[in-house]
């Protein structure tokens, strides 16, 4: 693991003609490319249905790298190394086609045996796809092979046990990157360097002072075109068993003894494992369910999720989860972690509220209720950066105070330079650091998790729609904190 | 004390012609005038040598006012309540025509009695005034009487002890306002309020997680027209004394059990008694004393202290002071706080810094030196804000961190709104709030470790001139800070 490192490798996408390579892969190799972390010893094959061809591969690499980038380089070098070969999962021919391709390709731009298969299609064939790797040879060579794995790991823990037995029977779990993109986000990477290399925050950590922890992932688009994938899933499953509870274990986490992929899974998993399970009976006051109904998003009107699409009609997918979480282990026991996300909420984003308890007695507040706790805020986006809410002095003579606010803007300094996640991920796997990809251990407890609150939902019909498109969700979400003596934090 | 009185009062300004009075307090008393904290029930007598009018005054009122504020307003209402008259401290029928005219200017403006009388001269005759105003009656009336004392309050402990006695002679110690302007300044008083209003710090702050602290007080200026009162005084008496032993007492007190003068006045004198008194041979380790040679000021040539005037041609006098102070105290015993103020130094700045202690293991740096310790930087002038350096994530792949700087700008959010100190300490002087001027007890026991450093320095030549103007002081200001292992933050 070092930065210096420019990996050779051979990179084969699987659902090449697909969204997630055109907005996120193929731009994100550019700019490995173009920042020389890749060396020029590597090649991209798409594969996929459709019969394209290199050419035709080569121009849509072309046309998704200009609407990411628009560089002013020529990026006829670059798409040399793009590849195309139309590909049918099930069958063996495609298969050897692709081995062939492989070998040639390593002969042609020296990538030293180095190979990443790299799923970003829907999982219903991710067990079949690494199996036939396996047999048909493709995962054998004289370098590394490492087999990229995009969301959703499953639909719950039995799924998820299911298709991680099938791929650990062709893949190690070491060999297998299981992509969750916010880990690699600038900003949640920053939490772990935020507590542990500053000297004043570790001390504060703790449920001597942190009070409560709020963390809002926020979006205003509704479900659109995803309808039917989304349908399927719920905002529990798209957001809280992957993304919230990363950020929760990254949150709760002791200090790691190194900061080595294992040292570091491992403080995360224990936080997973202290996280507390509920009774089916408990899911109800701990967790709140939504769904859009129609409103008003910046003065526009919009439609109910029940109406974006007729086999929506009656849903009962959730399409927003608040929950308080708690972690029962000596740093963290008795203070609450509140979560919420969801669609079609008043603005989009995703941050990271600490409350601090308050000063033990009141000097600069004329009434009890003007205090203001101080706030640790962590914006992941879309603006990044750090927010510490203070008290002042107020201008002029007295003794009152008023709320400031420290604020340093990330995007703001490092601006353009900032990674995407997607580049940093790609990078990490090509030089063989998993420490932002999601371990078994960790996919496992987090299902575990969600799957109490699933059960207990799916067996009865919620009262749908329950909260208005451009609101922050459903008045239980704020009931939640209120009951503790909190609330929510809109800074 | 409350921020709803409006005072009714004459002020009586001794020095009327001066400096401090056209600089401050004819601007002052126009804000407070112009925001309604005082109200028309007032009156201000000027008080000088020379055979001014009213109407000369009321000219040069509305001359210093347009050159401090430029108000669009007609002044001529406001310029009306002041009166002048010549005065001989020490002739019987200036104060007994004082008398008179405050005795009409009671019945004009319906003050109640509330008298201000404000020492805006050379201390001198501080000690007459103060007794022929109580042997000729005029500190007896309807209301109050209060003496507003000027810098500086003695040259030494001893001569400090006489002119208090005389001081006390007329007045009671409640009566007295000594004035240090640095009580007024917003982000002064902001010191108390950071601590003691926020959760976060106050458990922070002691020697468990602050390393050292470092008051910088810089000036551009040399000595210039004030090289005759500067030569009799030193940057020791004119700063460390008053000024910066003051800010020392605020950072290091502890929290008061309320807010009340005599609370806090009781803590900041604790503060003072636990400051540690050297032994004269322990001066040369713990104080450094400079003078400034000539040099370059921003590339314009300036000359040395010792050209300034005639009489400087061998003056041992210093224009710099750099110090370690120690607090004996449970919270602050080990931490040095470290002093330092000059003239014709590289910048205008009045800042302190807190720099807590390091993580206690380094994950994150490359190497050790690499560590940057968490830094509190509280901007008193000219720039009025808070500034906190923490460690976030260097943008990319890979574990290394870089300071960034959460900052706080007092001028940008309060902007032209922000009293001056003047402003403050006259209106807390008139609702007979004394918190922010020093009690006899915290002169006292600043003249006693101050006089410890003079005698010392009285008794031997200093190697004079020994740093160049637009420096930060001599070599050995920067030496005292690295035999602890430390050094001084220019951020």
């Amino acid at each position: 693991m070092s930065n210096e490192l420019q990996p050779k490798v051979v990179i084969v996408i699987f659902g090449a003609t697909g969204d997630l390579a055109k907005r996120k892969l193929f731009p994100s190799i550019y700019r490995l490319y173009q920042s020389g972390k890749i060396s020029k010893n590597f090649a991209v094959v798409g594969l996929a249905r459709r019969p394209w061809t290199d050419e035709v591969l080569r121009e849509n690499v072309t046309k998704s790298i200009n609407e990411a980038i628009s560089p002013e380089e020529d990026l006829e070098e670059f798409t040399s190394h793009f590849y195309y070969q139309p590909f049918d999962v099930t069958d063996e021919s495609s298969y050897n086609g692709l081995h062939m391709l492989i070998n040639d390709l390593e002969g042609t731009y020296q990538t030293e045996g180095n190979r990443v298969f790299y799923l970003a299609m829907a999982p219903d064939f991710f067990g079949t796809i690494a199996n036939k790797l396996k047999e048909y040879g493709l995962k054998e060579s004289a370098g590394w092979s490492r087999l990229v794995i995009e969301k959703p790991f499953g639909r719950d823990l039995e799924s998820a046990k299911v298709l991680n037995k099938e791929l650990r029977a062709a893949f190690d779990e070491q060999q297998i990157y299981r992509i969750d993109h916010y880990l690699g986000k600038e900003m949640v990477q920053n939490i772990e360097v935020i507590r542990f290399a500053n000297g004043i925050f570790e001390h504060l950590w703790n449920n001597r002072f942190i009070s409560n922890i709020q963390i809002t992932s926020s979006e205003t688009l509704g479900v659109e075109e995803r309808a039917r994938y989304y349908d399927h899933s719920g905002a529990a499953r798209d957001m809280v068993q992957n993304h919230i509870l990363q950020m929760v274990a990254l949150l709760a986490m002791e200090p790691p003894i190194s900061l080595t992929t294992e040292e570091i899974r491992s403080e995360k998993i224990k936080v997973l494992r202290a996280l507390r399970n509920m009774d089916p009976e408990q899911v109800g006051d701990f967790f709140v369910r939504g769904q859009y109904d129609s409103g008003d998003m910046k003065g526009e009107a919009v439609q109910g999720y029940r109406d974006e699409a007729e086999e929506l009609a009656t849903s009962n997918t959730e399409t927003f989860v608040a929950g308080k979480l708690l972690i029962d282990n000596y740093r963290f026991a008795g203070v609450p972690i509140y979560i919420r996300t969801g669609k079609r909420m008043a603005e989009k984003s995703t941050k990271i509220v600490i409350e601090f308890k308050d000063i033990p007695m009141n000097l600069y507040f004329k009434k009890d209720n003007d205090r203001h706790p101080n706030l640790l805020i962590i914006n992941i986006q879309p603006n990044e950066g750090i927010t510490l809410c203070l008290n002042a002095k107020k201008s002029g003579n007295g003794a009152l105070s008023e709320p400031i606010q420290l604020a340093y803007n990330h995007n703001a300094v490092s601006g353009i330079n900032t990674p995407e996640a997607y580049e940093k991920l790609l990078y990490d796997c090509m030089v063989g650091d998993a420490t932002n990809f999601t371990h078994w251990d960790e996919v496992a407890l987090s299902w575990e998790f969600v799957d109490t609150i699933l059960d207990v939902w799916s067996k009865n019909t919620a009262d749908f729609p329950n909260y208005k498109s451009g609101s922050m969700g459903p008045d239980a979400a704020d009931e939640l904190l209120a009951k503790d003596g909190f609330h929510w934090w809109s800074i």
